[in-house]
């Protein structure tokens, strides 16, 4: 996506061996980036959610094994580096599977050309992730013009949780790349953009993101969904994933549970858009997901900025209060209207993702 | 209640002729009050909502009214007293049903009679206020001794949403009376306080109380509270209202309708505390009960403290971003298990509240 007219991504290779990122903990408030030059600078990324989003997640660890893999190729480097990795994160699934194609390419080589081949391994993975989150993107945008043709010359009010957009991803979202190639295709639309707390993913990241591309949006508390769903006034839902079923369970951002119940309540279509890297075929049930539990201060602080333009951050909760902050919640398959992914629109169901990804399909439910 | 051993109400006529009240605008990082010397003092304090909650507004309506006598008791003075007052907040009905008994007790008298014959009127609606907040507490802790019954030894656990506790009234609070009640009688209970966005209502002010009353809690962003109840981890969700109609349908802060949802879809039992008074005997359908669209810098920035102890403001959306900021939804009467009244508990139904309130119940539906 651009960036005041300058193409970007969210993770790229410089020029001095390092990976660049943006450092999306700065955002709404100012644009940085950041050099990673070490699996230990990859993992913090990671933990401290400098990156974020379950495909960038991938992609950011699968250039932290190289980069790992650059300071220590031995077997034990391997696998230290894949364990450091794989705890930073345990729900989404996208930073296993990563991890684990870039390991198959490499653990049959020998030491002195895994680096590299880890590297290309990142960077096909990166390349894919933009051509899938495109190709998914043409799928939900021709939902949004079905939509659009049944209420012509109104606008089509699409509300979204959490930032699944391109900050999430390598490029494009997966959420928004419907809403985006939508949008470039002349439909008039609007975002409701939940600020998706603690994190405010919504507010921080989304909002800035559609800001930068001129989308029609408005920030909302979390609670007003159900309200505007109520009323009228979303014709359409469409979230991300950070793992999903082989059955269509799931699993996203805290919260998102309580919008699809109460779009199958008001009678609004809910889908969520999805690489079919997110998708667990091993798993038949959302409630086996681990879900993580992240620091009480995400809920107890806040971070933003103040009139004079520092970044300050406050405590909202009286001291003596405990808090708890569960990550992610799991929405069942019965109230997600379909699946929008690389390979075309599913019911969330095992036949629906069966009927698309038959090869994958007969991978053995653990 | 108490604080710091001391007993508090929140709002209180003082020796001046004026009228106190906790500053609730300060809570929790700093505990104020303020004295309300006249109408324009009292209409302030309801918009900007130094006092709130649907009990309390009406208390503070009917001590604003008397103010507002004081200084002008001719017919023209109480209209434009009236109109003042009611002009603050459009939902709650409290308002306007403790601005009309104000009202019809003044209008025969003379006007030199009138500014003493309120305050006495609004004395009587602070008192009752007590009386039935503490008497619904008592159906409301049996309820919950009824579950624990059922679970021996273990902790209840109570989800509320927002404050409706004693801050929102004028002592005891609609939902956490029956909290409070149980918790004195030894019932070992556990609160989840939603945070409750965009003004924080539950992590500045329930989490307050409960702390101060040393009842276990745990403060959640809003959009944890479905994830727990699908985990078993909420027993009973008890909030409170700021209208409700003849049939049962609840208008209360924006959200409760999602954790409704949640609770139906969860088998969680789904209980609203009210006090008969925010009941509309005119109202068949809650889609009828006008929404208070509250200032967008509610949602954009929020007020917290920093480490060194200052109170700062922060923006939390990026410059450009729209905000939307609706202030309550409605629960429709199918999602909730009971209605708590200071007469006890009703289904939420026509039927239930007229087996209750027969002699309301006969008002003529608008």
């Amino acid at each position: 996506m651009q960036i005041d007219g300058k193409p970007w991504r969210t993770i790229w290779r410089d020029q001095a061996g390092g990976v660049g990122i943006i450092d999306q903990t700065c955002l709404p408030h100012s644009f940085e980036t950041l050099t990673l030059a070490s699996l230990q600078d990859a993992a913090v990324a990671i933990r401290t959610m400098q990156v974020r989003g379950a495909p960038l997640i991938g992609a950011a660890a699968a250039y932290g094994l190289a980069l790992g893999l650059d300071e220590d190729p031995t077997d034990i480097g391997l696998e230290r580096a894949h364990r450091a990795l794989a705890e930073t994160r345990p729900t989404a699934i996208n930073l296993r599977w990563a991890l684990g194609r870039v390991v198959d390419s490499v653990c049959a080589l020998l030491p002195e050309a895994r680096a590299e081949r880890a590297f290309a391994e990142a960077d096909a993975i990166a390349e894919e992730d933009v051509a899938i989150n495109a190709a998914l993107g043409r799928f939900g945008a021709e939902l949004i013009k079905e939509i659009a043709s049944k209420k012509p010359g109104r606008t089509v009010n699409i509300l979204t949780h959490c930032n699944a957009g391109w900050l999430a991803t390598v490029d494009w979202g997966t959420a928004t790349a419907p809403i985006y190639q939508a949008f470039q295709a002349g439909i008039p639309l609007h975002v409701w953009v939940d600020e998706t707390r603690p994190r405010n993913q919504g507010a921080f990241l989304t909002a800035w993101e559609l800001n930068h591309a001129g989308v029609p949006h408005t920030v909302i508390a979390d609670n007003a969904g159900g309200h505007l769903m109520q009323h009228g006034q979303v014709d359409l839902a469409i979230v991300g994933t950070d793992r999903t079923t082989r059955t269509g369970d799931v699993c996203n951002k805290i919260g998102t549970y309580l919008k699809a119940l109460a779009a199958h309540d008001c009678g609004v279509p809910f889908y969520v858009a999805l690489p079919s890297s997110t998708i667990d075929w091993t798993l038949t049930d959302g409630r086996a997901i681990p879900i993580e539990e992240r620091a009480g201060t995400e809920v107890s602080h806040i971070s933003g900025r103040t009139a004079d333009g520092r970044i300050v951050e406050v405590q909202l909760t009286p001291n003596g209060s405990g808090v708890a902050n569960p990550g992610f919640d799991v929405t069942p398959a019965r109230l997600i209207t379909g699946l929008i992914t690389e390979r075309g629109i599913a019911p969330a169901s095992a036949e629906g993702l069966a009927a698309l990804f038959p090869e994958r399909a007969r991978t053995r439910a653990a």
